[in-house]
């Protein structure tokens, strides 16, 4: 796996039980992955002799992030590397513009858009659509960097003045974001698990409920449809993670992601198989596990980096365990930075309302955001 | 960790979880646990000096196996290092006639015993018991090696004259073998997981089926209580693992073990927390973890390699998972000998018969000893 964050680590986690020997891509040694995994190889993925070397020996070659130039992993593929997913397809989590217009030839929707790169441009897009209007860097964004809500037409001149791709969305009146996450073996055989609502704040996942609360089930099986479409039209071999935006209007699809994913931590406990057992599964062509859940209700919540001072994370840790001792704590080895992901901790129960009460109690906590326990 | 078997190849699974590093003991690159761990120390757990160079830096050391001498535990102790369970507990694991005398003093049955060396002391033993008489090594022994059933005092003379210490036990007359596992922190909390019932062949545990199938609630109470009794008693820090004999008469110990155990590997996905992120719980001095079962029925069975001829071990998990995809699958890294356990399978449910049945052919099938799916 290329890449040594918290994906990568909690994918050795996965490996092990599998019988499976994980090589590991790591910047540095003190990366998430790097600090757990029995094969790391340190090298810079944008580098293609790092990569060649890295993948001497490997089966299959996947990817802990998008961040991997198109023309190495196509390179990869010439030599005769197995690297999934491949370029053609991983292209769509790497390029919004590419990615959007692909979407709507399947037929899928996705919230109005066009690229913009004058303020003029993004003035008329709002002249259609209205404002707010959305900007997003076409390459290179994730948790929140590289999208810019913007209130009017003064917002407009700090971002296109970056000199950054960029393309402007309609601000959508959204119910909620789900995400739709599915995989798909190299024969084409798929697994979709229940569709989750997703809980953003500052365009952060914090939270997710698994099965999505309130979907009714029509909903629910279009958009478990169309995760499947997705990965069948976009060829993806892997875990493809589709975030929706519920509107009064239907779904529409804000971003693709093409490895594990934030929105499907919960399978860990969750469900029968986790998504980072699956996407070995599928990458290496075994087929697929049961995504059926092993509780009536997840939730999962975000530990994110909080002030560091007060209690360390060790003796947070000791009373979290103390007040809530069926939540699993999930901690990824990262030093804390204000608003990072050091961890998450996912509880199993019987009511949606009680679950996420106590994922995101326990997470904020040991975040040291949270009250006492 | 000291020892680098499936028990801390699990454990290190765990403690990735809990954002722990677990430094491994190993005799050598290949084992189980030196395949998978971020920190893999080569070395003698039977050499004192590899022990404190392992020890070293760690913040506790813990035991995969009983094998560690006595002296060398003491010594470690004595050099500040924390040890746990401690040398004064691990006793009670590595000599079975000290244990059978603690046990029977803390109140709780064993089957009749005697310390045996001769030919004559077994009959006697005999005259008093009834043949067959079970003669067990005081040390050393575990998966049927160090046990023997003697029908008649013709078989006694082999097993004696190898020179290590014995003692003979009375052949119960048993219904069925459980075992009850508790984890216990050094402040004295105690968590006890359901009582589960563990099928042998030819003195290796084959399945565990949690719980007990047909177990009366007051035996199974009993049964968790003598496990608390004993970790309390016996001042055991870590898991705790009283194998059982189910008779006519009550409840009778056969073993114990103080590290995570075999007759709970089914906790990793049966349980909301595991035999191994407890036993890391325990040691590390965190609260305990909840043991509520995560389906109404869970069955584990193990791998036993079979015959090396036949299709490899890829082929039969891609067949595995494709007949069953419900079935959790954990693989040691081990190369197949006949009757060694290089994994086992668990399988999730509402009825125990029906999974009891799926473990043990997906267990079977992928040691090649079973039919095709």
């Amino acid at each position: 796996m290329v890449g040594a964050g918290q994906l990568a680590r909690m994918t050795h986690q996965a490996a092990i039980g599998l019988g499976q020997s994980l090589r590991i891509l790591a910047v540095g040694p003190e990366e998430s992955a790097a600090l757990v995994g029995a094969d790391v190889v340190l090298g810079d993925h944008t580098s293609y002799d790092d990569l060649r070397r890295f993948a001497a020996g490997c089966d299959v070659v996947t990817w802990d992030h998008e961040h991997v130039p198109q023309e190495h992993i196509r390179r990869l593929a010439a030599e005769g590397h197995s690297a999934l997913p491949c370029a053609d397809a991983l292209i769509f989590a790497q390029d919004k513009q590419l990615m959007r217009g692909r979407v709507e030839k399947l037929g899928i929707g996705v919230p109005e858009w066009a690229p913009v790169s004058t303020v003029d441009d993004v003035d008329s897009f709002a002249g259609k659509h209205g404002w707010p209007v959305v900007l997003k860097g076409v390459t290179g964004g994730y948790d929140g960097r590289g999208v810019w809500v913007l209130p009017d037409v003064v917002a407009v001149e700090p971002v296109v003045s970056q000199g950054i791709a960029l393309l402007a969305e309609r601000h959508v009146a959204m119910i909620s974001e789900l995400a739709a996450v599915v995989a798909r073996s190299p024969y084409g055989q798929v697994a979709v698990w229940p569709v989750v609502e997703t809980v953003q704040r500052d365009g952060i996942c914090v939270e997710v409920l698994a099965p999505a609360p309130g979907l009714d089930e029509g909903t629910a099986t279009t958009a478990q449809q169309m995760a499947i479409r997705l990965a069948t039209g976009l060829d993806v071999v892997g875990v493809l993670a589709v975030e929706l935006f519920r509107t009064e209007d239907g779904l529409l699809v804000n971003e693709l992601a093409m490895r594990p994913h934030n929105s499907a931590h919960w399978t860990i406990e969750g469900s029968r198989t986790s998504q980072f057992e699956q996407h070995l599964r599928a990458v290496l062509d075994y087929p697929l596990g049961d995504t059926r859940m092993t509780a009536p209700a997840v939730a999962m919540a975000n530990v994110l980096g909080g002030p560091v001072d007060g209690p360390g994370i060790d003796e947070r840790l000791h009373h979290l365990m103390a007040r809530w001792p069926a939540a699993k704590v999930h901690l990824y080895g990262k030093r804390v930075r204000p608003g990072r992901k050091i961890g998450h901790v996912t509880v199993l129960g019987e009511d949606v309302a009680e679950v996420r009460a106590g994922a995101a109690a326990a997470a904020a906590y040991l975040a040291g955001t949270g009250s006492s326990p």
